[in-house]
């Protein structure tokens, strides 16, 4: 197939969107799309101070790599829980977001050490966690925030930016839909707005990717990033609830941009505004919780309780 | 495996609810269940005159089967579209239906025929009418819900029954989120009251029971049923949702009930509520519509436009 840009060879066919790229063309169509999502949904400006949360993977480093082409001021934080399991993941993954940040002039990288600043490892925290039951997955969201909510606050960034493509969000989708978890459907929006206690904006500029595109760019850019799936999420529900609704894209193209896009627009409608929790501040670190004293974090702290 | 109840070897295993039984003890089991939902959802009493629509498939006739063993007042209607294709699918679903009535004394079956009534079979309609777009399935539905409505209003019927199993349940409701169709999510119910125009009560005593679990009734109830899907239905969107949904159950027993479950639930709880249509009666039938003139039906017909 050809480019529709220029009739050389297409590198990208997008079912969804009938439209095929070459190499360079692709290029300029993701940061252009990119850029379009951040218009569409007002996520920020060329004024804001945007934390990117990086794991080392495609999307979160494509989309580091984007906002710097559009000029934005960003910086990169990566998490690092210690995940080891005789993989090194974790280790392996700051490795590729270091690579990421030396070979870029004029953007920082934060890192939040959870062994360093807490003393214990995620798997470490599971093991005395009543909530975890042993399993380091029910954790890793909580801390990732967490540890997110307070750089920004710590270091006055105005937006949190995540790399959720496309199926990430349709997979969350499908299962809070499978379990009606409608407090989680009336919170999952491509921008939740700054917090009253002085939390940042928290934005996901590539929402309506599919997550072959995000590949495909930095795959295209050059860009070097761990492939491996965290040696956790292997039995994980969320590689199953993607794995079935890739067949069900491939049955139907741009079946997932349509199920997320709806939903977004009945979200925007207020099909879910009754189920929104008031938040108020943790007593102990000040972030927001719907929990009347501690927020969960600093609940997994014993000397906090 | 060995029946709860006895101790016999088990010829029903159910997963969701870690339950074995013997032929015997199933057979009691799935009266007790359909008696336990007809109660839970207050669907109907001994004295309402109940008329259920029979497609010659399992479910339809077990339900027809089991009503009549819990001593219920009960009719059947066979709506006949005149599907031929070859296979002569009507005319060999109808067979099945008259021989089941043409066993059990004290029971009528009631007959609505398109082509007799209308002068036209479904495909025949399907070919003159812009909404069809030649494609029969888009129209089956809407004849289908107009027939039972006008023989029970007809005859005096307080309740309309459908057999709708637990799948076909999900499946819809899976296809109604994947396109946010909030409209359909909000009278997608177990019982749907009368209408002020004095049409039947609507519901569906086998929500919740998998379809393996009507299929396993009727054969061993001893009722011939016809097996084939309709020969329209093999590319339809719906049975690909079936096949999704059922690699989901496989995965995770119960999944198709807590879905459906907590759907229910949310829907009680008026997470839907303001979808609701307004309904006026069709200025031709009489029935129901929230068109503003002619029903769907009646537009179906050129001599009512």
């Amino acid at each position: 197939m050809k480019c529709r840009q220029c009739g050389r060879t297409a590198v990208m066919h997008m079912r969804p969107y009938r439209l095929s790229l070459c190499e360079k063309h692709y290029d300029g169509w993701f940061v252009d799309q990119t850029k379009r999502t951040i218009r569409t949904y007002d996520m920020f400006g060329h004024s804001d101070r945007i934390l990117v949360a990086v794991s080392g993977g495609k999307d979160s480093l494509s989309l580091w790599d984007v906002l710097l082409r559009l000029g934005y001021q960003v910086d990169g934080l990566y998490i690092d829980l210690g995940i080891d399991r005789g993989e090194r993941y974790s280790a392996r993954s700051r490795e590729f977001v270091e690579r990421f940040a030396a070979s870029r002039p004029g953007t920082t990288l934060r890192i939040a050490d959870l062994n360093a600043d807490y003393g214990e490892t995620l798997q470490e925290v599971a093991r005395h966690t009543r909530r975890a039951r042993g399993k380091p997955c029910a954790l890793c969201g909580l801390i990732k925030r967490h540890a997110m909510n307070r750089v920004a606050l710590d270091e006055a960034y105005t937006v949190l930016a995540t790399g959720h493509n496309l199926d990430d969000e349709a997979t969350a989708l499908f299962g809070n839909v499978l379990h009606w978890q409608t407090g989680y459907l009336a919170r999952q929006a491509p921008v939740l707005p700054a917090d009253s206690a002085g939390l940042a904006r928290k934005v996901k500029p590539l929402c309506r990717r599919y997550e072959r595109e995000t590949a495909a760019y930095a795959i295209l850019a050059g860009i070097e990033y761990i492939i491996d799936e965290c040696p956790f999420a292997a039995h994980a529900s969320s590689l199953r609830y993607k794995d079935l609704l890739n067949r069900l894209e491939t049955d139907s193209p741009g079946a997932l941009l349509q199920f997320y896009g709806k939903f977004l627009k009945q979200r925007e409608d207020g099909l879910f505004e009754a189920q929104a929790v008031e938040l108020h501040k943790c007593s102990h670190c000040g972030q927001p919780t719907s929990a009347p004293d501690l927020c969960a974090f600093c609940r997994l702290w014993p000397d906090n309780e």
